[in-house]
């Protein structure tokens, strides 16, 4: 039985960390290149991208900032990405992202490539928000980033 | 062989008109209901646009403002449709659009629905500059909106 307090349909739960060193033995989990651009950007966290992520494409729509924000998302053909893609330019960014299961959870850790190299941040998305304000960090995560504008996504592939 | 002043891929030429009066027969030509919604909207045209015209959907993204606008467009499947349209809650219009044959070129007429029952609108779109400036309005058009934001479809479907 679903209780209120598990995620609804279409809702995010994360939080994003800067990290003071990588994992061991990052490359033995799965790992694949993310482009993502964004087709507009209205204000208050509610924009269109588009992503490829290894071999498959999506549009998401999002809105909201912090750690709750509501999502939707569909996937897209390689024709229809390639048609919408070129309206990104100038507001992309590329990363690596790696999937490290931590406990119950995933953590994802973006590597980011071209102007932002160097930087590094780890997610985690959460089940429900119990589980998000229960969260103990491992050792190798630093300070908590959610919600600082200077490391959302949107903020990075404009600069 | 193109011309440097045929339209670009991607680019569409518009004009948009108040009218005196309904041509006549206009229900002899096709006309179809169209709903549309807002994902985004940026600010200086720009903005992503879902619409169901008939029974299919799209996604569109445009920048610019005025007569010469960028334009890029994707047809959706009814499930991706589906899985964005809720997004568009509190942002969308409803019209019904005939397209009446003038000339070598194509009017659209608007019935707008619901909040802005009332409000009829004409565009037309050209194949390049030198037509959208040789235009001569057929005589049942009034008044040349073009560009004028209070009946942009963004603020129609915002208000």
């Amino acid at each position: 039985m679903q209780t209120d307090d598990r995620t609804p349909k279409n809702r995010e739960i994360e939080r994003k960390f800067l990290i003071k060193r990588l994992p061991e033995k990052l490359k033995h989990w799965p790992h694949y290149p993310i482009a993502q651009g964004y087709l507009a950007i209205e204000g208050a966290g509610r924009h269109v991208r588009l992503r490829r992520k290894g071999k498959t494409a999506s549009l998401t729509f999002k809105m909201g900032r912090g750690a709750h924000r509501e999502e939707r998302e569909i996937k897209l053909s390689p024709k229809q990405f390639a048609a919408l893609w070129p309206a990104t330019t100038g507001r992309r960014l590329y990363k690596v992202r790696h999937e490290i299961p931590w406990k119950n959870l995933l953590i994802e850790i973006d590597i980011y490539r071209g102007r932002h190299r160097g930087l590094v941040v780890a997610e985690v998305e959460f089940p429900d928000r119990a589980t998000c304000r229960r969260f103990k960090a491992p050792s190798w995560f630093a300070r908590e980033v959610t919600g600082e504008k200077r490391y959302s996504n949107v903020r990075l592939a404009n600069e």
